[in-house]
């Protein structure tokens, strides 16, 4: 009986045994394309400086940071707290071993972080983060968002989900030009927010959103038509150019977007991307491209990856200019959402290959020489080392193994044993 | 030029990439040996209640615990803390999921713990711990130790140190009996604790200790012959069986040590285990077979690991008895004495396999199918998307790729190209 609540704290992800082995497998595909595309693994550490952390957070993300205390200094006041992404402590990193490091610097972050958002369905308070970034020093070629996008995408296939994934990019100069040409610039942050939503709400709240900017019918209409702009390169490209705007942050968007998709297209993956007017990416962090994935025939789903382009990831820490360009997938939701919608399964409700069974105690050596020649194979192998009936000891085979092979006295003199597979 | 100070935290293990690829290679070894050993991953969040992580904890423990506050919620008082090993969180996971496992349960954590030790030279605040450990429902055969310890043993096999590892196995119940025998019970903590020290300390010092316990020059010298005795199974079974100690509890510790060391000489590893009667462990947790493993050429390094046999997993949160058997690479810290001792060398500054390098935006598309290809075969590649120069763009390649491959008009006429290896 248990004599206190076990659960875990809400929020956390915690999974059985399967459930992980299938979380691993995801994780592992994306390591492994991080890798392939050159992008070298760092870790940061996950409690860092309240001054670092904090020196650009403000509103919710400050509210959400998991301070830490030492209880033997606690007088110390909470000056550390838990990291809750990886690109502020990637910033720190960046400046503190500037010498030490190739510029563009490719890199990628696997591992976890934290915010205490309200706990609820799908949301997590410790969540692993698959990260990209390029950094560079000075100057950063358009060619690397580009980069980021295919290998963000290539992680997507090597999940193989049998249904496809689609990146909408767009870039924010488009929609900074097209503001200054209306006007509009004093209140850019509010449209920015308005198109950001468009998607979650009626297309009606949105004309009143606009409306109660204070525009005029015309401009609204405009906008209204222009984040309705969405599709292939050539065909955006040419509505954009249709457009008439005379701007020159517009018309540097516009060839940015068309050149970044020219090279994904490069790549072989025209079907995986589209033109989108409706992805901006929050407020003020990103500066060009921004792109999020979707499953298109899982709209419920939302965003499963996102990124963009950054003018200066550093500002707060150092006068050397590093832009960069990045993205993430977030794994821990990713994997719920998956589930949720039955695109990823457990694939084995056991993990280990074979369960070595010897019959008795005369039979372990042969065993454990069975067992260590099909780990030299690659196979996870467990001996059975249980005293219980040879009944019991296959019923636990069959939970822990997918095959099990049974050694007694007649194998251990023949060297010969079947491999029994568990239904 | 910075504007603030950005190391790490002190005690924050953190790495630049060459270094990190090394480390993530030594971690992917032990992922691999445990796997292929039929232990189960999991992960248990690294927040978890004070109620469950200090349930048992106490003195230094409980003072080297980081607390977590969120802003948010500060009136809630420090209710979370970051877990300091994976062995309590482990436990309340077993008895949360204990109907949805298999007993024997093997299972792995790695990840990372915290702990707010003052910062010194090779000890860290927040470090990874690769854990085995099987645990059992009411029971647990003698089996699971040598398990263990074998499983260990084969990971430090993978680490290829080029110097032996030496696994050091003992039996608390040994010296439990023997202090039955001498009526010594009452002072038992007192003698663990100076055996625990006796390889740190003079000789002499170890004496006084003793005696100062106030136990007379005979048994004194008992005690200092006792713990001398180390080496091969037979050897070591000879000598305590010959010092006619009448204690079942004894005689019971040196029937399981003789087992489980027989157990791994069958799995062909003899000459990696001698019985050490100097190891033991801490003092309150483990109650059966405890092991330290050494590298005997680099005494200065000291146990590069440790675990046991522990009674009851989780006697705070069920009374379900739950006896286990477990061990762990302090990875952080081995990673840090391997570096210390030359006995790690970061296997390549460039992690990255080859740089593929287009002469110009002509060749991009050309360079994308080179480097798809030969990511297709499992290589790690670049694509060099700079607008520098030749010259600048080779210097780049070089420094973050082992070789290179430049691709202009004849190679993309040709379909042929060839492959520098940067020295």
């Amino acid at each position: 009986m248990k004599k206190i609540n076990t659960a875990p704290i809400s929020g956390m992800q915690e999974l059985l045994p399967a459930a992980a082995a299938t979380f691993n497998t995801l994780k592992d595909k994306i390591t492994e394309t991080y890798r392939r595309h050159g992008y070298l693994a760092i870790e940061t550490p996950i409690i860092d400086r309240c001054e670092i952390l904090l020196a650009k957070a403000g509103g919710d993300t400050e509210k959400q940071v998991y301070k830490v205390v030492k209880t033997a200094e606690a007088a110390d006041g909470a000056d550390q707290a838990l990291r809750f992404d990886h690109t502020v402590p990637l910033a720190r990193y960046v400046v503190e071993h500037e010498n030490d490091l190739a510029f563009p610097f490719k890199v990628t972050q696997i591992g976890r972080n934290f915010r205490g958002e309200r706990a609820q369905k799908g949301r997590f308070r410790e969540f692993y983060q698959c990260d990209v970034d390029v950094i560079g020093r000075g100057d950063l070629p358009l060619y690397y968002d580009a980069d980021v996008i295919t290998t963000l995408l290539d992680a997507f296939d090597a999940f193989e989900l049998g249904t496809p994934v689609v990146a909408r990019i767009n870039n924010r100069k488009i929609l900074s030009g097209l503001l200054a040409e209306y006007n509009l610039e004093a209140q850019a942050d509010a449209v920015f927010n308005i198109i950001d939503h468009a998607e979650k709400v009626p297309a009606e709240k949105t004309r009143e959103a606009f409306v109660g900017l204070g525009l005029g019918s015309d401009r609204v209409e405009k906008l209204l038509d222009f984040i309705e702009i969405c599709g292939g390169r050539a065909e955006v490209i040419k509505a954009l150019t249709a457009m008439g705007v005379q701007d020159d942050t517009f018309e540097k968007g516009v060839a940015e977007l068309d050149a970044v998709m020219k090279l994904i297209e490069e790549d072989g993956r025209a079907a995986q991307i589209k033109a989108d007017m409706k992805i901006v990416r929050g407020l003020d962090y990103y500066t060009g491209t921004v792109f999020e994935f979707n499953l298109p025939e899982y709209p419920g789903v939302g965003s499963v990856c996102g990124g963009g382009r950054y003018e200066n990831l550093a500002g707060y820490f150092t006068d050397q200019q590093l832009p960069g360009v990045g993205g993430s997938i977030g794994l821990t939701r990713l994997f719920y959402v998956l589930n949720a919608n039955g695109l990823v399964t457990d694939a084995a409700v056991q993990p280990v290959d074979v369960a070595v069974v010897p019959l008795s105690e005369n039979e372990i050596a042969y065993a454990l020489k069975v067992a260590a020649d099909l780990r030299r194979e690659g196979k996870s192998v467990t001996l059975v080392g249980t005293d219980k009936k040879l009944g019991d000891k296959l019923k636990y085979a069959a939970k822990v193994a997918k095959s099990g092979i049974v050694l007694g006295e007649t194998e251990v003199q023949t060297g010969q044993y079947e491999v029994k597979v568990f239904a």
